[in-house]
């Protein structure tokens, strides 16, 4: 059983390769909150854009397109100890599938301005969603992650 | 440009079909988070689980498999007005995709049981992934959903 997805837009990115995000400065867990780029949405697809503005996040799915192969246990970025590639967010998987949620700035036409980009340039955008209350959850542990990314729950952003 | 996909896994769900879903019942921003089941990691990807346990809660990525077809302008379930779909979480959109977050009850090898089920079964799972700070946005604008979803995100779950 396969499935064929293709793109329904396209990210524009301030990173233009792979090494541009792996930096030790957008480790933290607000690391790439400022960072501002677009995403294209191919004009076939632009009314289904319509309502969008009401929504200050959106979950947007992509595809690692300079992914290449993977491995089931994984040194993730900045890590010395190998683990469980679905326990990480790298690029390497099965399925070299991404998921970012982004804070919308503004919609013109089929062009939204966001922040909270961590794609490279050209990324192939598979969909988009909005954010809602039931993708907010409180109180989560953080497995092997936890020395690294700051609790933040409780901020208000 | 395409994209082939192929599952690496399986969701054990209580809901048979869809129709057993499209309930009002569950229209609530936490209506899910009481249903369990499971998600079966094929044995060929289960080395991959490794450090799962240590999270709270995981991002399923899955295909709609029952989702036939779409329009751009689409009525969400139980309303009346239409919507661009990429403002709707709807089953049918081009590229049927899901993203569902689920909360770890436990692990045992290739199975892990969870809370917060929404799909049927049988839904092949893409990914998984875990949820971490960079998931967790505040203040959020929910656009046409505000007036039906409850605004939780400072509920303690």
């Amino acid at each position: 059983m396969e499935f064929k997805l293709k793109p329904i837009g396209i990210v524009h990115s301030p990173f233009k390769k792979k090494e541009d995000i792996e930096s030790k400065k957008y480790a933290d867990s607000r690391g790439f909150d400022s960072i501002q780029g677009e995403l294209e949405i191919f004009k076939e697809y632009e009314d289904g854009l319509k309502d969008i503005e009401g929504f200050s996040h959106l979950i947007v799915l992509f595809t690692f397109h300079r992914s290449e192969g993977y491995r089931l246990h994984t040194k993730p970025l900045l890590e010395d100890t190998l683990r469980g590639v679905f326990s990480t967010r790298s690029p390497n998987r099965p399925n070299p599938l991404g998921m970012t949620v982004v804070n919308v700035i503004k919609r013109k036409g089929n062009i939204l301005k966001v922040s909270g980009i961590d794609m490279i340039e050209g990324t192939p955008i598979l969909d988009i969603k909005p954010y809602t209350s039931r993708d907010q959850k409180s109180s989560i542990k953080l497995g092997w992650l936890k020395k690294r990314m700051k609790k933040t729950q409780k901020d208000k952003s």
